[in-house]
């Protein structure tokens, strides 16, 4: 086994694994919701397939595809459609290069917030340590070409947060690898939902821009047993 | 064992395994709610028991029923009382042709939408996709007599949506198959419960029509491993 | 094995396994909420014990006691405390001599009416199948006498109602056996839960008192594969 | 194995199966939270490590740090670094000498509240019984040095709530061990939620103080099976 086919058996392992996060944290329903990964090292990704069962995702039912969101011809699960959002995910890949995952889901309480089109406000120290600010809202865009790509990189490049608020849709993460762009959607549903709640009965009070600075700042660069600094 | 037996027993097996899907999601507690299927080739469809508990359900006890909604003396489960719904199952069966499952569930925000007799706006893209446009609401009917299925039938014909709030009651929704309206089911909760909770704090976003129209006619035409184009 | 010393076993499995229900669907945390059931025949029922974990209920640790609430002394149990609910189901069965069942939760959406003293409305076909009406409030009492059993006794005595809800309390059901006020236990939260969330947007629709009168009658009187007329 | 080396084990084994509450009860997402427990009789703790999953916390990837929350060198999982909020937990010990137990979370409605700077009022009597008034509010105060321990000791010194509601970031508990502290972070949310809920609708009922002190002076002193009195 080559180092190519190795990094593609990681990836296509993890991004199958990884599914099992949505269902456990409610952010999905049905066959909705995607999580794709990119093969350290080369010019591929590893995505759902399209309408399939959580319960029946595998590594060998994972979908091999290039940056353009084309799938690679006779590699395991290749006789299906990989995500109607593989090219929403290929256009983030192709844009984003130090971006090695990206999750798709209509969580309830984010698309809550992108339905009205309204970002979430820090107003929490988790989120501050998470995403260093407000979750922003993406444009509208439709399915079909690569507008809702556009959307996402055009909203979280330069950005801190992870997580864009697709309007009237739902949300989309990334990651530096697929576990971090999960964790980025467990985190912005978490946030979106305790937010919406304390603003249910009054205003939540701000935090002063400099403790989220100091809060993002110490989160990305000081903590954690990972060089990624998962905390608590 | 003849087609038909064949077609009955497979009928059975689906829609005693589709029940475990509305506890999955939490679409129904104690012994509410039921899924029926119509058998294919047959004037007959197949339905859940009355008052039985979900964990005891089996092919066996599912009920065959004749499409006036009467019990196939002398079959597997027939010495029960099919679902106290069936009269409104065969109604549905009678008068809609190319239906071939029933759902009927109390699922919490879809019935507190059928409580307002409020249909549910189309502002979520996901939607638009399976709904078509909003989810209407149908007329306050009393079990008893054909009222209900009458409702339903007026409702749904002709309507893109496959989901109905049967006002102060609960929501009936249909579909190809049995899977198909439990799909819809499913699916009819979740944007119940985004859109509800995306009003608690504000007004979402309309979406132009004829994006609704774009989404909702690529998704049943263009997408999924499947005919029935199951997306994601 | 005397018929007597098989209904306490019988009445101790019983309400033993119930309490499964109350994890089951959310009634209840750590060591909260309570069930009891009257032994058939005797002057005698069967209680959790006190701040034993749901993980370790079995029939040999619930306990039998008088009518008084005294528990019986060498019996499985008697080494432990009932229920520090107990003195309130020994007055229900002492008054109510019709009811076999009485179930004590803080269920959160029963609770959340309970806390601003407002009865539940009437207002979904499920609630009049099951309640006949609306959901009323008992009086404010605390622990330490009768004074909890009274409220119970006073408010449910010759109403349709099978559930109280105790002021700033939580929620007292009753029924003819363990099960039933079981049964009226999780439909109680269910109907508080989908009423509380129709009413954050507007005011549900009322249900005709006629219809409510037709659906309890119906309800209680035809239906189901059981005497006690179970549904769906 | 000394007395000492019991007492470590057999907090460590307390610590770790503890954590288990918190993901039951949803209080806690991804590597969220933590829980500490000291050992008795001796200037020691037990903590969670940072950034490590729920699903592979045993014993012996506790960490034992002494009071001023430095890692005992030498001892298992001390190649792991300590919760982010070990400084938290050991000023908390070294300045509470009756506390056993400290829990950290973000539970949704304990921090809505904690967002808003606003304390739970004591309007059920569960509430009464477990925290004998108001849930109060602790300052703002960021990682880092002393502060949040600060701000839970001058909080909860001498009040009679277990939990306090850190602003803006979420809910801390102590107990006289870590089992007491971890039924007050379930406690917490429950009332954070029931109450939450009640008030959407309007305002609860007051109870008087009277009643809220001869529930709390009971629930403290009279009941229960063990020792600390957990009811019902």
């Amino acid at each position: 086994m080559t180092d190519l086919d190795d990094a593609i058996r990681t990836t296509r392992e993890s991004v199958a694994a990884l599914h099992a996060e949505l269902t456990r944290y409610g952010l999905v329903i049905w066959t909705g919701g995607n999580i794709s990964g990119r093969v350290p090292g080369a010019e591929l990704f590893v995505i759902k397939p399209s309408g399939v069962s959580y319960d029946e995702l595998a590594p060998d039912n994972m979908i091999l595809c290039d940056l353009d969101g084309n799938v690679v011809a006779g590699t395991p699960g290749s006789e299906r459609s990989p995500s109607s959002d593989t090219a929403a995910h290929a256009y983030v890949y192709r844009n984003m290069p130090h971006i090695g995952g990206v999750v798709h889901t209509h969580s309830t309480y984010a698309t809550a917030w992108a339905a009205r089109g309204e970002a979430i406000p820090c107003v929490i120290t988790g989120m501050a340590d998470e995403f260093g600010g407000e979750i922003p809202v993406g444009p509208f865009a439709i399915i079909g070409d690569d507008s809702i790509g556009r959307g996402i990189v055009a909203t979280l490049d330069g950005h801190r947060s992870r997580a864009v608020l697709m309007q009237n849709h739902g949300v989309f993460t990334i990651g530096k690898d697929a576990k971090d762009a999960v964790k980025a959607a467990v985190m912005c549903e978490d946030v979106a939902r305790t937010i919406h709640i304390s603003r249910q009965l009054g205003e939540p009070l701000p935090i002063p821009q400099e403790s989220i600075d100091a809060l993002f700042d110490r989160y990305q660069n000081v903590y954690g047993q990972a060089p990624q600094g998962e905390l608590q």
